[in-house]
């Protein structure tokens, strides 16, 4: 994801990317190279360049947090990749430390930035879809990453499901409760690793409306984004999967192309996203998604992971604070 | 649904419909004329007639059972519509009486019967979808019925939900255990009468693949029946809604027809039941559903009420019998 | 043809099969003992039945016309395929005999009677369309017939095309000029013949619209009957050639099942068509596709093919009779 | 058009944009400094500026030729709008300059560029489709250009359709034959101007396949440009007209939205050739579409304006020359 944010960056207009940071020193030359700027292997080197408004932190989800502090401290703005930690109170510490720096901290669920969940969304904010009954949401992937990366994962519902989870509070509201099911299917990793391959997730709404999120890290067929809102009034579904839009016919069968996975997908909604943090540093406001909604998912994704390994409802306790919506793990339902 | 099935009758070629009986003389008279058959409205005109081979059976569901033990006792082979009863005794009775007389008694699970369904089926059980994860079912009615019927029908998981249970069964297998959760969003009358108008249920099938199903009542945009089954090779979708196949081009939209209800959506699966059922009886083989698969439907269906009335996971007890699956309510999962 | 006519007529209740007539008796004898109804091998058979109302005529085009005339002598109402004949003379001479003897002649031009043609045609009779602008229709077979039937089929013009033209006439109305392009591209078959294997011709209607048909006998994917209708404020597409309605999943595709042939598409149409006429005959109405209208379809295909042999634009005359429009070729444009 | 593509010189990493140059001053300075570039009234001081490799010129049509000839004489590479004129002479002397002064030439046809029709061209050219039997095209606008564009535009088919027969003769092959029917059917507007607004072109390829294109700057529903190609083996259909991909379900109709112009439609390609350019400047090597292209495409253009206006086939004569393809006039069909 750092080479897709860094050639983002040279594409935005009303970003300058000035320098290109990695451990790995070859890495590092080549991308700075490339993309014709100064690199290096010092995070340090970014935080002390003056010349620097803000940062993109695109690393493993271990170093997110201190990376943040660091930021705060060098009064960086921060764009930092998803989750912001494994453990909740490592998150709210990064959380704590950029809104107490008062530093921007935008997060990357780069789906609120897809031109088709924004037109959908705005149509169900602007109550063209009556009373929203159901929200319906499916995440899959073709293959599962690496043994190696799921072991660092945090599991399925943080890695993965968190960004549903974000969906749902962003599309319909808060969320009362949770209760999930999961399997490993596909073979004996992700059962060694205590992860699933295969869960679902219903969710009771505060407003009432019902909801359920499906997520494959194995659907064979490839990659897979789509979503649901049922209305009173109206219905609207979201999916876009053509790699190329050609209907291709031969004997007995119409086909199109799929896409393979979330990279071809999303490429407007990563580039949408850097553009929107560029523009809230330099106009000086919100962020488009905040520390308090990484917080928000994180919870919500912890809650999936109890309800599965306890096999009950979880319900959740929220509380509205200075920042926003603060969410907590409540009794069993 | 009565006067589907006579006209189905009449235009299958391998069945002659002799006779119609409707308790209300009006309807009968005029059913009868229009089909050009004898009418009455005695139920023992039908079993007293020694040219018929078979009734079928669409009153009242309270009526269902008494019917099914009159033509079980006249030796008359019956196909019922769903459910068999409200209650899983009577329900049981029902299927014994036809099973103790070595009648047919094939009930109206339609879906088993439509083309589309049928060839998605087809490619499970050929093994096309390599292991099968996910199955995912929609049923939504765009209007409520009436308060009366509501009243009687034994709440949604009984009276609609039923079927998605059965496909569930058919499509990929027997089931565990199933969590519901469902609320009544619409306005009062729901509510009232301790039903819901939208509902969730998830499902953990025998074989560790996961499913859910959501039903609504009042999505407003109209019917919908759509299933998914994803499997580790292949992934199927089955959805056909539309009233004709022209698209509708105007600025800035280009729409297709979709279907008001179910009765415009399963013409040809209405026809292919009662073919079915009459093959079976002719050729003295077993129906393509039979009174233990609606038993096993009955029972699920049961097992998602409680588990949204109880708030809380069902497992179900199942049994090999003689004559197939016998499903029971098993404790909290 | 025979006997997809003969098994709806037996499906159509406002119709009664009464015998079945093939110069096969092996052929004849099958059908009616399948059917439940009389056979024989003579078409006075049928002629001479005093309970008989109308025949419907699927025999080869060369003998129609002999058929119609002693049909008309004998009062006998006629459903006929299409062509009525192979040369615009003895056409004339089956329609002039109908028309003398008052029965009714409906010729089998099916698609005025498939639903989503009538919804698009009533879309635009109704003005919802404004003005139409382009006509465009696609007519493909995945294969072509046997040689032998080619050699008598009139060729691509009138054997295939004459279906378009009438759906020009019927969608758009009438028509002043035709210019077609052909060519025998998938072997030395057609050559051979005289014939093409593909073909598009241009349309100039009498109201200034232009139009386009193309047809092919070689279109390697499978069927596909199509149509495009262009107007002032909305444009309606007609296709719809799936055989069942699955999406099917595979990796890097989504794919739907496409209809081999006609006979998968137009199940429906072809059982309304008689439905149809089978109510002109007893409420003594005007047919829904009568003889003048294949007398039009047929001057404009032989129009076509002229077109095609001389290479240019031709013209044509057209004149309002007591009975229809009557078409005739005109001078070169 | 400026503005398009200096937009994404700016976003394209291998275009560094120097300078912005328009007539009008304040549109000009507007620009420049929007873009942070340099900005002139005078396209001399592009010309003069050594650092410069190349020029894009976006002026009236009238305007293209003495400003490719002008930098030829600078030895500036030239990316030009189409069409080069709107006469064959200046059009071939524009061409000849280009070539002359060893300067590469590249004309605006992005549909070249877009990836559906890349990629659909990929599969026809590696043999995926079979021989090519037909062609089919169509582009249409929602709304005609203003008066004023008309009247210089050239017509129809040198304006518009042009872009169709590069298409044609990129997919398919080089062209025999052209018959065009056209007319002005929206209002008096077209009439008195001698132009058309709904055109269709018949096409006879010089290995015999068929083609037909129909255009219409009138059709009310929105921007549509759709490509079939059908072969023996497999058909491929281009066609992507939506602005989001979201499918808006209300009572009885399922609607997905469609794109409102070209502008929206061609994002990716005007980019992409723009790219291409670059890369063709920079490693010496031909461009994806030359001046030979354009002069072949308008000569095509100019025989659909005569076969409309004579009424009847226009064969069109073609040589080998050592830059490419040389279209003539030829005699008629």
């Amino acid at each position: 994801m750092g080479r897709v944010h860094a050639e983002n960056a040279v594409r935005t207009r009303s970003v300058e990317l000035v320098r290109v940071v990695d451990a790995d020193e070859p890495v590092a030359r080549e991308l700075g190279e490339d993309l014709g700027v100064e690199w290096s292997t010092a995070f340090d080197d970014l935080l002390g360049d003056a010349d620097l408004d803000a940062v993109v932190v695109a690393t493993p989800t271990a170093l997110h947090v201190q990376m943040i502090e660091a930021a705060a401290t060098a009064g960086k703005h921060v764009f930092c990749e998803k989750p912001v930690a494994f453990d909740l109170e490592s998150s709210v510490r990064g959380v704590q430390a950029a809104r107490a720096a008062g530093i921007k901290l935008q997060v990357g669920f780069h789906r609120r930035y897809d031109p088709d969940w924004r037109a959908a969304t705005g149509r169900i904010q602007r109550g063209e879809l009556g009373r929203v009954y159901l929200f319906r949401t499916s995440l899959r992937d073709k293959r599962p990453p690496s043994l190696d990366y799921l072991r660092g994962s945090g599991g399925l519902f943080v890695d993965s499901m968190i960004h549903d989870l974000d969906t749902a509070r962003w599309m319909v509201g808060e969320i009362d409760e949770v209760c999930a099911i999961g399997a490993a299917l596909s073979g004996p990793a992700f059962a060694e690793t205590g992860d699933v391959d295969n869960a679902i997730v219903t969710l009771r709404f505060a407003d009432g409306a019902l909801g359920v999120i499906d997520n494959s890290r194995v659907a064979g067929y490839g990659y897979e984004c789509s979503t649901e809102v049922v209305g009173s009034e109206a219905t609207v579904r979201i999916g876009h999967h053509r790699r190329v839009h050609n209907e291709w016919l031969t004997p007995g069968s119409a086909a199109v192309d799929w896409v393979a996975d979330f990279s071809e997908r999303y490429v407007q909604a990563y580039q949408l996203e850097l553009e929107d943090f560029a523009a809230a540093v330099r106009d000086d406001r919100a962020c488009g998604v905040t520390g308090e909604d990484a917080l928000s998912a994180f919870v919500l994704a912890q809650a999936c992971d109890r309800s599965f390994r306890e096999q009950r409802p979880v319900r959740l306790r929220r509380e509205q604070t200075e920042t926003g919506v603060a969410y907590g793990l409540g009794e069993a339902a």
